[in-house]
């Protein structure tokens, strides 16, 4: 299958532009390096090292046995996005090329901005493009978890029936996001679903969980291969920033009580997820969504269990709590479903403790990396605007 | 009270400036034209005369004593509204500065990003100038019915108590919004909710209906403070466009079965909302969503009505249906909740029927500029990304 991947220069994207040509899928990617741009204005850097897309591309060929299609340019620009199209011609297109930083959209004006015009500006060409030159084409648009937020009710997947006064309807389930980040993805689901339906467009919405894990499997041992792997306040999400902190010994931050629960899931099995969803498009019109995680911790189970598998490798750390930056409930009622993925066949691969383990061995290597960034790793970016670091409670 | 009004020189804008001034607020005002120039790109003009700015602004002087403060600028210039809100020192800010259009969000990919930055753009600008500048200040948002869509359950204003799997909450309203340009308009709401809550901001959202009409109570004679009537295909409204269709003698186009029902209210009512919204403040804290219209019809019910009232001024129109460039329902279920206004005074001052009476008359006086532009009438954006005018069926 020809297979586009936006924003094939990130995290997921290096991971599933490799997850796919090993399977013998033909890769085309867009990317103008903005998380790259994005990391090092938080003065921050991937605990793993990143090639040089031309190096990437070199090891990919030999790797692979054949090239990948790149094109360096910015989703928003319409021009680019049609000149993709027509020469790749895709059949399936993954759409990873937004902003994925919740405190990244809040630290100002200019950045919710950003982020907004950026996630929702892209998946808008994307759109516009498949319409006019691919309408078969498969669009697989990554959405998160967070934008449901945490309602005391169970969360379906995307749509839920209700009895209302008597009468009855499958309406969109409510989102509640709780940054400017997850409301441009809200926004990205919603245009998606009506593009859908009135052209027809075959959409898969993924609410993915946060994802974790340096590994995808089949991923050589060549350090060109390797994706990127953040731990700033911005881009490093939970586990991966807990995992930073355990291999130089710095206290794994949560934030709050840290009874905030959420869905997660390792790279490996949301590589296996998308590809399952690729490999099983939906019909024509069809606009599906499926709620991508492995299982539901709190932070707090997890910073233990960080601590638990560092603890096997020789590391002792402690577990603190810091002033939650956010305005967020720090413990709450959490219900999501995951049906969609497990019927179509998903089999979570390892345990959480595991991929911990197997996290930690690959970034033990790299500890100088991270040890020059270690001021990174209390936060910030306050969602009341405030900008001072959080302190130990 | 210190009321700021974006996008005072529209239709709505123009209009709330003097029925604010009337009763003794004191007015700033930001525009940068757009809409002039939106309508002059669908080859359209106002039916009624629209003053430029500076004539506006003398007659404004003239009639209401005091000054209008006036900045022209692009509320998506976040340097402009700050200088603004520190000149000014708002007590309320009516965001009335968004592109109102369905079909201009679907011409084109470049439509639809423009629509949404620019109606995102500005409440983004004015969240974070409040936040910042002015917390305890009143916005007073401009949403649209449309956001709801027509779900086949009653429609709350803005929340509603859900039983789901046994557990209950209090959820917003699933939006099923049916254009671009109403999807932003849902991103507007959500922005809106999630500052207020995150931020402590008081805010009113108003969902409103479909204003039509050309006068507000206590409009002088002088031709200068006409406010804008438009009837293209992009920025006239049902009653509005077909008015203009019975001043000369085209026919009152339907679009297809022209069941869509929709919630109506004239302008003066709309203006006697707002100033019941702003002169009733919510809470600090609080977000407050108003559906504000003052009955719901169908587009045959209305076709017929200003058919009717246009017989009365001697004047024989032909209704007849054209086909519907929108994908929409032609027939379905609507029945939305309006408590809210009702509540707090909110009295309809005319029938339907008088009011467009009123409107038929003004409009008399300007057929010669409607003729000019007859052939806007037969509308060519359509959802499916074609661009061939409607036949009559």
């Amino acid at each position: 299958m020809r297979v586009l991947i936006c924003g094939v220069d990130g995290y997921l994207g290096w991971s599933l532009a490799q997850h796919l040509a090993a399977r013998g899928h033909e890769i085309a990617g867009i990317d103008d390096y903005s998380r790259r741009r994005w990391v090092a204005e938080m003065s921050s850097d991937s605990a793993l090292p990143v090639a040089s897309m031309s190096d990437r591309l070199q090891v990919f060929k030999e790797t692979f046995g054949r090239e990948l299609l790149f094109s360096e340019g910015d989703l928003k620009d319409y021009s680019l996005v049609e000149r993709v199209f027509r020469e790749f011609e895709p059949e399936a297109v993954v759409h990873l090329g937004e902003c994925p930083s919740a405190p990244y959209s809040m630290i100002d004006v200019h950045h919710a901005v950003e982020v907004h015009n950026n996630n929702v500006g892209s998946t808008f060409n994307l759109l516009f493009a498949l319409r006019d030159l691919a309408p078969e084409a498969h669009l697989l648009k990554l959405g998160t978890m967070g934008e449901y937020g945490t309602p005391n009710v169970a969360i379906p997947e995307g749509f839920f029936e209700i009895e209302y006064r008597d009468r009855s309807d499958k309406l969109p389930f409510p989102r509640q996001a709780n940054s400017f980040y997850h409301w441009s993805k809200v926004s990205g689901s919603n245009h998606v679903m009506f593009a859908s339906k009135i052209w027809g467009l075959p959409a898969t919405d993924v609410m993915q969980g946060v994802v974790f894990g340096t590994r995808v499997d089949k991923m050589d041992d060549d350090e060109r291969l390797l994706t990127r792997l953040d731990f700033d306040q911005c881009f490093g999400t939970a586990i991966n920033r807990f995992s930073c902190q355990a291999v130089i010994g710095h206290p794994l931050t949560l934030f709050g009580k840290g009874g905030q629960k959420r869905g997660f899931l390792p790279l490996r099995d949301s590589m296996q997820c998308l590809t399952l969803a690729l490999e099983n498009p939906p019909e024509h019109d069809e606009y599906r969504v499926f709620n991508q995680f492995e299982e539901v911790y709190d932070l707090t189970q997890l910073a233990l269990k960080v601590q638990r598998a560092a603890a096997g490798l020789g590391m002792e750390v402690e577990v603190r709590s810091v002033e939650n930056p956010r305005t967020e409930l720090e413990d709450h009622f959490y219900e999501p479903d995951h049906h969609n993925l497990l019927n179509l066949g998903y089999k979570p691969t390892h345990t959480v403790e595991t991929e911990i383990t197997f996290m930690l061995e690959d970034l033990q290597k790299y500890s100088d990396r991270i040890e020059m960034h270690r001021d990174v790793f209390m936060p910030d970016v306050r969602w009341d605007g405030g900008r001072a670091k959080s302190k130990f409670i």
